[in-house]
């Protein structure tokens, strides 16, 4: 009954800030992280140390984020995504210090925002950087240290700097050796997905 | 008359730690950041959540640092810069652990302190790496995820690893088509720049 | 006597959480890190702001670990280790959130974890990614921004995404001119190595 009861809450660490009434149940919010007013978290996440969630970021059920990642208004971490260490998010195309003269009107309307939205199952390897103005589909895999300058298609295994397409990977995360046009089975789970011109779709 | 007096007087977060009695009028210092005793930071700043300034760095007027930047003994931000989240500063050219042997006699002295300027009104994209040695041009910009290894010139944007020259911005952070050898107005705010043998000038 | 018996215990800020018994003599544990349960830390060692060391993971002595570090389970670090500032280290390859559906079982055995280790008296420069599975070498130096996907060999300079060997670097820091298949003694500090195939050694 008590384990029952402490499933529906979220939990916070002694040294977490939580401002948000919007955190779901079940969800933990580690030492030094920071939920921010009006940012909405939804239930069963894991939010890691010094992980800052700013107001009006959105982030879905079953999210996992590791430590030290910020995520500004205008992201949206969709249901089971992973952002790994260290992953920086970004809003702003072109940045200039906000209260400078240079930046004149700019920063006066929230029309300089460009959103990031990461579709559900994605996961998003360590140090990884995400420019602004992209969607990271479905079930994606951005590998550790890339950078990421366009969207990027579900299933897809991206690396370098620009990230590229270097592979697919299933739902579970396991890599998938695709035939030029045909069908293929994960090793692991047995899912199936075949290709189509420029990616990948499950069944 | 309120709002008055608390534009004259830097701003700390419950949570952060200031120690610098060098911290100007209407800064403001957020959540687990800390500022360390001799460390220079003007007015009308925003230093980010879990950013550090070690003893020694030097901060200017109305710049912005975002969420969990170190600026390191030997860093200067002149007026006007933007860092993004998750931007490495360095200060050591071949570093080890200072307390090994073979570390030897290497940090008895301060000799060992490369320095790095960010020049005015520059920008540093997200997760960007900046080597130390260098002088980051004014008003240039550094594309987010880039490592910076040789100094930039003034309005140059680089990207890359190691970063080169893909353009230029305008002071605002326009883009700036520029032609070959002539002259160019922004098409956002109407500044002027001509090219000179290896980068652009005002005017 | 004061100062004697200082050395002889680890120190930690206020603001630092230390919930590991296993910390060594003589080491500094700095504002908003956090050693957890079972970790080990050795003596002499310099733990960084925000570093976060997990549960399982092993840091030897004399370690420098800069600000905002995770060392995750799974990560050994030797004796005389330097790591740079905002590094992330990996322990899953294929990384999914452990409490979506699509992980499955995946996380509910520790088989997942793959291990990395530096050995001693490497350094790892700022804001550098450890792909998992992999072994730094000892006193090999990883540039600032490089992204490792392989072992690294002793000794060796490596750079870019994906880290290439670029170089080699003496116990001391230096970096080597090394001919092609000769001797060579460091300019600093006179130690001497010899080329084999794949590397070097010293002597």
């Amino acid at each position: 009954m008590k384990q029952r009861m402490q499933q529906t809450k979220a939990w916070k660490h002694p040294k977490a800030l939580v401002e948000s009434s919007s955190v779901g149940a079940g969800t933990r919010v580690w030492a030094f992280a920071h939920i921010m007013k009006d940012a909405i978290v939804g239930s069963g996440c894991n939010i890691g140390e010094q992980v800052f969630v700013e107001s009006g970021a959105r982030i879905g059920d079953r999210v996992t984020v590791k430590n030290g990642v910020q995520v500004w208004e205008g992201v949206t971490l969709e249901d089971d995504v992973f952002v790994g260490p260290g992953v920086a998010f970004t809003n702003d195309r072109y940045p200039r210090s906000p209260r400078s003269a240079a930046a004149g009107e700019k920063y006066s309307t929230k029309a300089w925002i460009a959103p990031v939205v990461v579709e559900r199952g994605a996961s998003i390897g360590a140090n990884a950087t995400v420019v602004c103005g992209v969607t990271i589909g479905r079930s994606s895999m951005i590998a550790a240290g890339a950078v990421v300058t366009k969207s990027i298609p579900a299933f897809a295994l991206v690396r370098g700097v620009p990230a590229r397409i270097c592979g697919y990977v299933c739902v579970c995360g396991q890599p998938l050796a695709i035939p030029k046009n045909g069908r293929v089975a994960c090793r692991e789970c047995r899912r199936c997905y075949h290709r189509i011109p420029g990616g990948l779709v499950a069944g």
